[in-house]
This record gives C-alpha cells, sequence and structure tokens, in this order.
C-alpha cells in the first residue's frame, strides 16, 4: 500500500485547485459521527495511534509521483510540489477508549489547508473502523459480565487491516485475547486457540484426535467436541481426564448453546472433569451473549467471530470529516440534513454524584463550562506527536474506566437512551456569524 | 503485514499437531457459502487473484519465525520446518466475476493436510469480502440500468484492503471507475473524482469555488452544488455555461435526491446547460438507485460508497473452507445445522433455451452431469498458477455475460427466489460411506 495515494482522488485535484490559488491558510477540521448507528447509546472511539502513524509519515514517493504523472491529470508544478509534502499540522484528539456520543470530535486537525484536505479519506478509513470494532466488542463486555472473551474473527473481516485493527480494538475494549497471529506480533496482544473441526476430522475419531492433542500441548487444551457427537465427545474428554490427561476448556460452536453447554456440563461434572471449562463459538455477539446469559448457560468464555470484526449489526458509522473555519474565520455547511457547526471545539463532560456521565456539552475551543471535565488533549504539534501514546494495556484500562462511568440507560443494547450533547450558545453564535459569510454572493 | 502469520493461531497449533503425528497424507477443502444472506438471489465470486497471489507467495519469514519462537508455544522442530514451508498444491477455482449459488465451491484445495490447513484463513478473509462486494456491486448495476456507478466507498470501508479491493470487486462487477487513488495505481482501474465541501466552504462562495476549479479542470469538472444552497447554485453553474465554461456535470449530495435532481435538470435547462450532467451521492445503494429511477429522477451517474465498500445490508457471507475429503477417504462434519458433503466437487450448470441458468448440480469430480456445463476450472497445480488470469477488463466481461444469465426471479433485491442446487446421487452415497467410517469409536 502506498500510503499518500490511499485517498479519494478529489482531495488531490482539490490540492491543486488549492495551489493554483494560494490557498493554504490554516484550516481546522474536525472528525465525529453525526450519529450514531440504531441501538448504540454511545461509541468508544479507537485508532488514533494509526491516525498519527499516518500522518507522521505522510510522504509522496518518487514513484507515487510518477504514477501521478502517468494519469496525465496533473500539472508538472503540482506534482513537483508534492515531493515535498508533509503534514505540518497540530490534533487534538481524545484517548482511545473513550466513550463519546454523536457530533462529538473523536480528533480536530489544524493544519494549512492542503495538508488539513488531504488526509480526511484515510483518517476517517482508519478512526471509523476502530471505534466502530471497539463500541461493538465494548457492548460484548457489557453483556458478557466479566467472563473472558476472545475475537475470532479474522476470517470473514473485511481484509488483513480489518482483521489485524479489529483484534486491537477488541482489545482496548476489554477482550482478553485474539486467535489472529499477526496481531499479536504487531501489538503483543495475548494470542488464543482451539482446534478446527478439520482436525478432528481428519483423525476421524474424537478420541484419538483430542489425545494426541493434548500430549502435544500439554496443560493449555481446549478440545472442540461438535465435529460429530457432542455428547459422546463430550464423555470422551470426561474419559481422558479421568485417565490423567490435562484439558483445560471445550469448545462447542453448534446448535442450541445454552442447551448443549448444560448438556455437556452434565456430562463432564458426572465424569469428575468438574475444573474443565466451556468455551462457546459460532454466530455469537452481544445480543446472544445476554441471552445465553439469561438463561444461565454454564459458558465461562465466549470466543466472538464475524458478528465483532464486521460490527455486523451496524457495520458503518456516519463518522465525516468537515472544514469548521478557514483562515480564522468560521466555515459551516448546510446540505439538508447534513449542516455541520463551525469553529474549533471542545467536548466537556458532566458527572453525577456517582461519577456517572450526566450531560456532554459541546463549546468553542475557548469558552469553558463549569463543573465539567475537557475531553479533547494536544497530541500532535508541527506534525511531530507529543510524548507517547498510552501502551494497548493502558488504553484498555481507560475503557474499563470509562464503561464505569455509563449510566445503566445508555448501556441497554437495544433501543438506548439517547445522549443528546448540548452545543454552546458560542457555537451557536458563531454559526449566525459563518452563514452571514457565506450568504455574500 | 506479515502473510504467513496472517492466520488463525489454531492453524499452526494444528499444524503442529499434524507434524507430531506424521499427518501429512493428501487433503482437499472447498470454499465455500453454506446458505446467502438475506435478500441475495445470488453471489458473484472474485478475489481469486488475492488468493492465488497469496498461495504463490506464501513463505514463513525468518523475523515470522523468530516471534512465533518467542512466543513459547511451538517446539523447536516445528519452528525449523517452517523455514522451508511452501504451498505446493492444487488449486481448481471458477473464474472470477462467476455467479454461483448456497454450497457451491468458489475454490478448492488439494494439498498436504499442513498445507491446506494453514491457508485457511486468510484464503476466506480475501474472497469473502471480494465476493461480498462484487455480489453488492452486481446489485446495484442490476438495478442502475445501464448508467454509470463510481465507487467512492473508501473512507468507511474497514481498512485500506478493504477499500481498494473493495474497488477492485466493483469494477468487475461492472463498475465505470473508483475514487480511490491506490486502487487506481494498483489494478489501472478508471480512478474518478468531483470535489468535497469544504472546498467550495475554503472559498465561501460557489461561484467563486465552481470557476477556479473549472479554470484549473477544463473540460472534465464536476462541481459540488449542495453546500450552501442547491438551486442557487445550480443557477449559477447554468450562467458560468453560458459565459462558455466547460462543466461536465453537478453532483448532488443530501435532500431528496429524485425532487433535487429533477429541481436541478430543470434550472440547468432553463439556461441552456441541457449538457450538464447530474450525478447523485449519498447513502447510495441498490435499493436507493432502483427507487431513484423508478421515480424517474434524471439521474445520469450515481457515486455508490459506504453502502457498496461495506455491503452495508449484508456485511458478511456465511463463508466456510471445509475437509471433504483426507489420504483418499471422505471426510464429513455433522455438526447440528452445519453439516458438510464430503468429496472434491465439481459444479454442473444448465441453461433454458434463452441462456438462461435452469438449474445447478453439484456433483463428485468424476461424475457426470448431461447438457450442463462445468464452472470449476484448474488454475494451479504443484504451487504454481496455470498460466495468467484473465486482466480486469476479462473478468468484467465475464461478468456481464453471468448477469445475463440470471433469470428474473434471482435478481430481485428483496426476497429473490431462491436457486437450491441439486447434490448428485454421488455425494450422498458418499456422505453415507463417510459417516460409517468416521462412527468407528
Amino acid at each position: 500500500m502506498n500510503d499518500a495515494l490511499l485517498t479519494d482522488l478529489y482531495q488531490l485535484t482539490m490540492l491543486e485547485a488549492y495551489q493554483a490559488r494560494d490557498l493554504a491558510g490554516p484550516a481546522v477540521f474536525e472528525l465525529y459521527a453525526r450519529r450514531l448507528p440504531a441501538d448504540r447509546g454511545f461509541l468508544m472511539v479507537a485508532g488514533l495511534e494509526q491516525a498519527l502513524d499516518y500522518l507522521e509519515a505522510l510522504t509522496f514517493t518518487p514513484e507515487a509521483i510518477d504514477w501521478l504523472a502517468s494519469t496525465g491529470r496533473f500539472s508538472t508544478k503540482f506534482l513537483a510540489s508534492l515531493a515535498d509534502f508533509r503534514f505540518t499540522g497540530s490534533v487534538w484528539a481524545v484517548p482511545e477508549g473513550t466513550i463519546l456520543f454523536s457530533g462529538e470530535p473523536w480528533l480536530r486537525v489544524a493544519a494549512p489547508l492542503p495538508e488539513a484536505q488531504l488526509v480526511e479519506s484515510r483518517l476517517i478509513n482508519l478512526m471509523h473502523l476502530s471505534t466502530l470494532i471497539a463500541t461493538k466488542a465494548a457492548r460484548c463486555v457489557l453483556a458478557a459480565a466479566d467472563r473472558p472473551l476472545f475475537d475470532f474473527g479474522m476470517r470473514r473481516a473485511h481484509g488483513a487491516e480489518a482483521a489485524v485493527l479489529a483484534a486491537r480494538a477488541a482489545m482496548i475494549a476489554g477482550f482478553s485475547g485474539t486467535a489472529t497471529v499477526e496481531a499479536g506480533r504487531r501489538f503483543q496482544t495475548p494470542i488464543v486457540g482451539t482446534m478446527a473441526h478439520a482436525y478432528v476430522q481428519a483423525f476421524g475419531d474424537e478420541r484419538s484426535a483430542f489425545l494426541h492433542y493434548a500430549q502435544t500441548f500439554p496443560g493449555a487444551t481446549t478440545l472442540l467436541i461438535d465435529t460429530y457427537d457432542t455428547a459422546r465427545a463430550a464423555r470422551i474428554v470426561a474419559e481422558l481426564v479421568s485417565q490423567g490427561v490435562s484439558v483445560q476448556a471445550v469448545r462447542i460452536d453448534s446448535g442450541d448453546l445454552a442447551v448443549e453447554a448444560q448438556r455437556v456440563r452434565d456430562i463432564l461434572d458426572a465424569g469428575g472433569a468438574t475444573e474443565v471449562g466451556i468455551v462457546a463459538t459460532g454466530n455469537l455477539d452481544e445480543y446472544a451473549i445476554e441471552q445465553l446469559l439469561r438463561h444461565r448457560a454454564p459458558i465461562d468464555a465466549f470466543g466472538v467471530g464475524t458478528r465483532l470484526d464486521t460490527s455486523s449489526d451496524a457495520p458503518t458509522i456516519d463518522a465525516v470529516y468537515k472544514l469548521e473555519s478557514y483562515a480564522g474565520e468560521p466555515r459551516r455547511k448546510r446540505s439538508v440534513g447534513k449542516e455541520t457547526w463551525p469553529g474549533a471545539k471542545q467536548i466537556w463532560r458532566s458527572y453525577d454524584s456517582d461519577g456517572l456521565i450526566s450531560a456532554d456539552c459541546i463549546a468553542l475551543e475557548h469558552e469553558f463550562v463549569a463543573n465539567a471535565v475537557p475531553l479533547l488533549q494536544p497530541v500532535m504539534r508541527n506534525g511531530c506527536r507529543l510524548g507517547g501514546l498510552p501502551s494497548l494495556q493502558d488504553s484498555a484500562r481507560k475503557a474499563r474506566a470509562e464503561l464505569a462511568t455509563l449510566p445503566q440507560s445508555l448501556r441497554s443494547l437495544r433501543a438506548p437512551a439517547v445522549l443528546s450533547p448540548r452545543v454552546s450558545d458560542g457555537i451557536h453564535a458563531l454559526a449566525a456569524q459563518a452563514d452571514r459569510l457565506q450568504q455574500v454572493d
């Protein structure tokens, strides 16, 4: 992948048009969700590390410039200028793991117009994906009530980057590990795994398959028991355990998981294998997990796959990146249903006496909101990161603390309450000013 | 990304277990959709080029092996063996652009068990994504009735690979271009673009924004007219055209697109700008396009974004990769609701006298079905590609020809008919044999 070309063509044509007119004044863009997807009471923001990596490393290689030249679309002067292109701006953002609501900036970019413009496509692409998955994962964490969750979603994630970043986002939101090996290498996340049906099928019978696996990996064996006959396989596991074979857990991947888990638990317990845990997988998501636990299914851990890595019930967020001011003047879009609020902003959060979120206010950056905490922090200046970003573990701690501030009404998996941040008087006044400026024709 | 580590951990632990037991006999796996997503009458298969690229290039680098060693999970013998790991098997597949139905293999891998096993996660990951998007795009093509379609979906695609491969899949299915520059570079697809609202906002008024853009890019200018006031902007465009400024099209991105398009068409025509086309964008998909054209909206081309690149109404396909035989013996999984059919298979397709698909039969590879055409072809032998793959243009031609074979009942965007392929007598007999073999306990 060529990072600088990971953009929409119009960003490059706009850049050339800006250059031709010397439009390189300071611009402020903000990235936020216009609205939350259905059944989402909150967003958990993630992806900042990838966004800043992108901004710091962004250059047009000679190969990229040559290729752009080959399209015949751009002037020689513009192409020559790309060799020196760097992102030199400032970024404010909320820490990864922060809970936000509609209209609240995840990130604010202040930079010369061409720089701030070019990065739109990839900044949204990166932050949207991680926030989408962290939000989905956080909902699974709420549903699982302290049972460990594992990401098993690589195969139906949308490509390699989606798989690896989904694993990372899930870890921030509170998952305990991922099956995706490359995510383990890149982000030092715990990696976990069991066995596939093909493994049992290759042996053709469960007993020899299980025994051989337990001998190959003593101490940490999870055996898949639904390939042929779940009850029979559970009895085999109990026998093996009674013969001294070490088995950590069994995995059930089909059937009515509540019924199967209870049946397997009974068989294991009757055979004395009370220490063997049960891992459930197969089309799981927060809704299924909540339902299984409501039915008191004796499941000790969940593997969540496709529906996590694609956020399948809400596979997109209406995330946008909008110009809020240019050359010191407020800017505002008035397209029907897609109006924006002008000006560089800060989010202020208030809490009740129990430490739960009580209200948010979106204000201009110089405004002050009493009894509230500002959420956006400076993270990059002059194109350079300000200090190191938190570790994945730190972000996971942040996320856990954030989830603890969520009132019950916003935690509901279906039709949650809606927290609508207040928009400050300063913003309202600036919008009126922007409308006056822009309506000059 | 490290390709060999783009896998689930259990593939690697199974490989070590296979090695410990010398289970390296010939295995046959098939990749197929267990069922089609809701509202999908067909799948359009894509992604074969990426799948074969992956298989040909697959190696464990010294860095990958060192990292695996650092996890402490694997034996020295197993780690040493990875240095020589290559995919040496054979692949049969349907050409990209082929239409398939549930249970029909997109791809069949025959290889020593460890090789065929390891590649499961990434093969599904690649083929699932491209097939998902090609299918969604093909539905847009059916809805658009010969109007050009453009992929504008990069920003909310799930990561970079999803964006680039979605653009490619859309081109196979019949799109005319993409805004994603990197897709243009990698796949030589036409790249297209208009302008963003920020561009108009930076100028603060439409007239100077439009005039400047048209002067910078004479001849191929599409102007975005809904930033402040769509009707006013359309009048400005008509004036500019009457003054000799060359404008190819206007883009509308908000409001009721059918109403707005008609209003804009009337304004442009009244101003003499009859040659200026209208491009519609904004939350479009096959359903919206069908609706707009049913209302005779005067729209000349569509930009389809987020809902295409995420296949948002059906963001996953239940695609699986299953062991069908091992060491010459049939293998079959009997998990509740997830049973498989054993044996290496071929798909045979029959057509009616109008050239429309009338029936499919899934048979064993040595079976023959009269008056039908076999769909799976050999594409790789001993780990090497057999000849070059078709160009993107050839695959797009193939896809167009395939769409022409779809009977009306399978084209419906909502609740289409279901084509259930017949399963041959040979497969039924083999399944009974597999059950007998596997139930030995």
